[in-house]
């Protein structure tokens, strides 16, 4: 049984969707967020970095948004969303992983939270939105060479993993850009395939949201 | 056999200490960054971010150095690096293979490339600087409640893993800063552990380095 801190639309947002996906036994528990909860003695015991999700795994609380979706679909799934340590696949899914995060949600923090940096508000934002564009030019020139070669429209290839549900995550951040992620061919593809899937649209019944369905 | 694209004391090194330190057999590519081989067609063509490092992993180019890591550690080595996925440990390692790179590793960036977001560069220095010793501060916090509890000195107490490897790397990169990461107490020790590995000296020496040793 897992217990996911959460806020609909956030970082939690991933976790929710694989915790639906893999039909898992879990507890939401909602964080008043404009209530600033977050920044409680509370949840800082949990989660001292004062953000979410946090997930309690055998009652111990975990996070990082990335940490987790590695965590679940290697445990779940019997492999459906993660190819396992001694698959050829494995060091593309962990760089995949790890790239979206370094790449893509780095700069998209930036975004959302420019004050982070206590620097030019505005200068922020504009130098994050080059860096969030350059890297949705990598990531779509790389979905376009798969497609092109015949080998699929994931990031792995033919094969659907949980690094697409984390980049779908990301995309939808990028909703309210003067450039959203899916104005790009081959992201825009890779978001309507998985915007499709039934647990998308039972995660957003229960998450409340509407934007970017 | 492993090829690692590298160049002394970056990202690459982190990745270079562990073919070292589990005796894997690989050979060296050195790029010569001074003269920008980094962002040349060869060099992006495997690795389009235009970054060190690449690995050759059964021959494919791979990136991002904690991918990279956590590949190489679940990989090899039986486990003394890192908790396999059905261990109790596992979800722990993973928040702090993801909590580096996302609190520690992304504004060092910053305070290393403030030309990245072409806003004000002191601005952003100053900016990822304060980031950077707040990421110190609930680290060296973590480690010290460790210790206080009797869990021992690594991230994941009495268990060394490849995150301390990571970490290692990154307080390496803040020693120019005003206040380098060993300054507080329990980083400190822990950096003063990993340095007295013997494959931290032949990474030193093969890497031809001397700062910070
Ligand atoms: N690296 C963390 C970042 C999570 C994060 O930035 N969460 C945001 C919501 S999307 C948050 O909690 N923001 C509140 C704040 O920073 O005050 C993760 O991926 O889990
Ligand atoms: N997320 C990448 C970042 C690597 C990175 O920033 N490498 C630096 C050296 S430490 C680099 O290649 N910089 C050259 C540049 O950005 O032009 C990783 O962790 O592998």
């Amino acid at each position: 049984m897992y217990a996911l801190y959460y806020s609909p639309g956030t970082a939690s947002l991933v976790v929710h969707w694989l915790l639906i996906e893999l039909d898992l036994p879990h507890e939401l528990r909602s964080v008043d967020m404009a209530g600033r909860a977050h920044k409680g003695a509370d949840y800082l015991a949990l989660n001292p970095n004062g953000v979410v999700p946090t997930l309690l795994v055998d009652g111990q609380p975990r996070y990082e948004a990335a940490a987790l979706t590695v965590y679940l679909a290697d445990r779940h799934g019997d492999g459906a969303f993660a190819p396992a340590p001694d698959d050829a696949q494995r060091a593309e899914y962990l760089q995949w992983m790890f790239n979206l995060v370094a790449t893509l949600q780095a700069p998209l923090r930036l975004w959302w939270y420019p004050s982070d940096l206590q620097a030019d508000d505005e200068a922020v934002r504009r130098g994050a939105q080059a860096r969030i564009e350059a890297a949705c030019e990598r990531l779509d020139a790389h979905l376009g060479a798969s497609v092109a070669q015949g080998r699929g429209p994931y990031l792995l290839g033919e094969r659907l993993s949980a690094a697409d549900f984390y980049l779908t995550m990301l995309m939808r951040w990028t909703r309210k850009l003067p450039r959203p992620a899916h104005e790009w061919p081959h992201l825009g593809e890779l978001a309507r395939r998985m915007k499709a899937r039934p647990s998308f649209a039972e995660l957003y019944r229960r998450e409340g949201l509407e934007e970017w369905a």
